[in-house]
């Protein structure tokens, strides 16, 4: 996908469906954050070692716009990139699709805190190294 | 809430929340449709009247400002507003509060669909009449 | 019911159905939970405050048997009652009604451990207390 | 594992874990269906093959006993396999492991029934031949 370097893909649960037949749109949020999880464990050490250094990322938004339906067990394939870092903050974009086609698009913004007190922390200069490093890699 | 005459309390359960102690970001975009559904429950005969009259409502867009974290057993009140009808579509507002508190905002996009074809269908009269009523009833 | 003293309504959501048009058999499970934690709402300070006294109730073993399939914005009532307790250890039963008729059955089992160590730890005589007063109620 | 022939990993998402820090006891339900789902892609057409063919599988019961606690991020192993197949009842059998150690085991139970009727039906011959080919491969 034209942008973006990363992607990770998900198959449909049956219980990921809702009884109007197709995934409930609530998985999609799931499935952004199961991106976000394998991007940094392709790019870092992943997100169980950034929690491990006493921090956490919390969610902050979450935009999606679905295009299409999706069905119990299709593959969809979730491209992730990482953007505007700064200060404790960055911000996730998204596009979702199924063989080649756009099945929902959104983004997502987070802060990092202190898991201890819950306050904003700048992202530590390795991770913002790394993701510079991905994002670049991508041009 | 000013400009919202309808809300509905949900009370977060242990499930709903995660390894960072709080509700998961997902959660709230239940907690919107549980909303949805009791607003359609207090104006109509309720979304499973709609379903039974061959029409369903697909989810086209669900944005979710996060500003405060929400914690295990807390009741919120999720005020909704629907806004926007006109033809197939229609859009809901958001706030959801914790004793007065802003703890997230946002709104969701929604079409109507034929349950067979999956066609945009016009809302039927009495459906845009009642949200009519019940959002001017409001004013 | 018979042999119960306790329940608790949930409302079906639309979240917790699936693409065979009935209630995901896993959201059964959390319902139970849902039970557990309105049950010592009504017989205790609540499981928070349990929690905050340093303790956490572990899950080691759900069974469920699903005699009727639940549909959306169906109320469904959940019995529970605590039978069982010894040391850590406590169990509930459990029958899930909708208008008198059984829909499910089952029962949990659950061991108290200190929230830090995660070591088993004896029911508080408070609590084992109050679910005692609880259930001889029931006779 | 002994005894069984087929299994199939899972990634703990951090939507299923809970605010005691583990994954959320009822996230195992969802991985056991995970698990026959990708066993019925490994012997059969897959699930939605058996849905195309005018049949649905209920759940009829699940058991699962917990007996360590499992985490964000860990790869679990789940290993299932498909046991009294008579008329249109089967039976899984589970062991959930985590490099070798057991986390949960358990079963479930499944009635195959007619996809508009909801009657119970038969299992298909090609559907009962597939499981007695794939179990007796174990031995």
């Amino acid at each position: 996908m034209e942008g973006f370097s990363f992607s990770t893909d998900v198959r449909i649960r049956f219980a990921e469906t809702d009884a109007q037949g197709i995934a409930h749109h609530a998985s999609f949020v799931v499935w952004l954050e199961v991106a976000r999880v394998a991007y940094l464990a392709r790019h870092t050490d992943g997100y169980q070692a950034i929690r491990d250094g006493g921090l956490e990322a919390l969610t902050t938004e979450v935009l999606l716009r679905y295009h299409r339906a999706a069905y119990f067990d299709e593959t969809l394939t979730v491209w992730a990139r990482c953007v505007d870092v700064r200060g404790a903050r960055f911000t996730y974009e998204y596009r979702i699709t199924r063989a080649g086609e756009l099945v929902a698009d959104g983004h997502s913004r987070h802060a990092v805190v202190d898991r201890e007190t819950y306050r904003p922390t700048r992202l530590p200069a390795w991770l913002a190294d790394a993701i510079a490093t991905a994002e670049s890699a991508e041009a």
